[in-house]
């Protein structure tokens, strides 16, 4: 069998109990280096296979070797491995095989929101994701996703908001948003959420400082309603109070 | 303090860490029924109280009154907290109240991630959450939001999708996206996830029986390149493989 398994945004405390047991059940983990120091602890005696920043392909042609002998073997991602994770990838790939194989994808905590969890409840309403990183998806899909969103007053998450090779994506998207959005509307951030170094802040589009902002960061723009109250930042369902 | 404990979408195996840990040591626990039932056996000695639906605000005052007379006490919510659920509510709730109370949002794992991971990896690109439930939001708002996202070619979850009090609101969704998206587009169902009766399917927009779709449903419809194989609904991320 072959698990791929989202471990959650970094603490074990927002591990599922069910990713906790496979890892633990099972022999073989196959890991980005990062991933993998995130539960060293609990990979004595195991054979772990890592691999580097941007060897996805490898992790699970790797992996899918390993299932393909019988053995079972888990793929580890951080947050859940279905949103910007392996899971793709790893079902991509495992329909390629002569031979099928079992595969579960292991749910987890993705960074949204657990980023949204530590700012208040800014998700509360209708929200997309959308990933600023044009590695693999057309800078015009997804500007048009940002207009969109935008126009129709989504919550917005952009994941890989900001890195040294696309400093420029962030600002661009924030452009997108001044189109439709006032410049007094409520950002979030959230930096290494659940890891030792946790920053949380609240801002709007038109004061947020860029340069705070990386690839550990998630970045949610509120809606017109959102609000700050006691240093949360809420977006209301709705109700009347 | 009050806890905003997301459970997960109902099995205990995808409650996180933390989330087990709160309810372990809290002595009172609020919830509405069907929740307070997913997690019956951990509430022996405990005080708990049950409100019916549509009981939000009811639940989430009787817990901050508790909590400002300085004991712990848990709101629960099923799925992620912050989704559609108790977390926003609380905290509008605990802003209004002349002592300020401590507040501790605990994340979980929402439906559409638990639906997403047992269908396979539907959201590996840009994604959208839409409540079709107009109760709280204007059904004009809503539509605006189903063109924006069919348009940009969002991965669209669709939650509340289908009640008996609004049975015709998935039917004009789907028209929706229809004007954009093939009759073909993969659409995959999770009724129940991680509960007893769970069931997943995987459609299209023109072979999907809405008879089959109701409150604990979440319906997830793909983008232009999601694909079914061996069973599995997969939104490619992009990768030339």
């Amino acid at each position: 069998m072959l698990y791929i398994v989202g471990l959650g945004p970094g603490s074990k405390d927002l591990m599922t109990q069910e990713a906790l047991a496979v890892i633990e059940r099972t022999h073989t983990i196959v890991g980005y280096a990062t991933y993998v120091r995130l539960i060293e602890d609990m990979l004595t005696d195991k054979e772990v296979v890592v691999t580097g920043m941007r060897g996805e392909i490898d992790r699970c042609k790797k992996a899918i070797e390993i299932a393909a002998t019988g053995k079972d073997v888990a793929i580890i991602s951080s947050g859940d491995a279905g949103i910007y994770g392996m899971a793709g990838l790893a079902l991509e790939l495992a329909g390629k095989q002569e031979q099928p194989i079992d595969v579960k994808v292991v749910p987890g905590v993705t960074a949204s929101i657990a980023a949204a969890a530590a700012l208040g409840a800014p998700l509360m309403n209708d929200f997309c994701h959308i990933s600023l990183s044009d590695l693999m998806t057309p800078w015009d899909v997804i500007v048009k996703r940002l207009h969109a969103a935008a126009e129709a007053d989504f919550v917005t998450c952009l994941y890989n908001p900001r890195s040294k090779g696309r400093p420029n994506n962030l600002r661009q998207a924030l452009d997108i948003m001044l189109k439709y959005k006032s410049p007094d509307t409520v950002v979030g951030i959230g930096k290494d959420v659940a890891r030792p170094k946790e920053i949380e802040k609240i801002t709007t589009i038109k004061d947020l400082d860029e340069t705070e902002v990386n690839m550990t960061t998630i970045v949610i723009i509120g809606n017109r309603n959102t609000y700050v109250e006691n240093g949360r930042m809420i977006t209301p369902r709705g109700y009347t109070l």
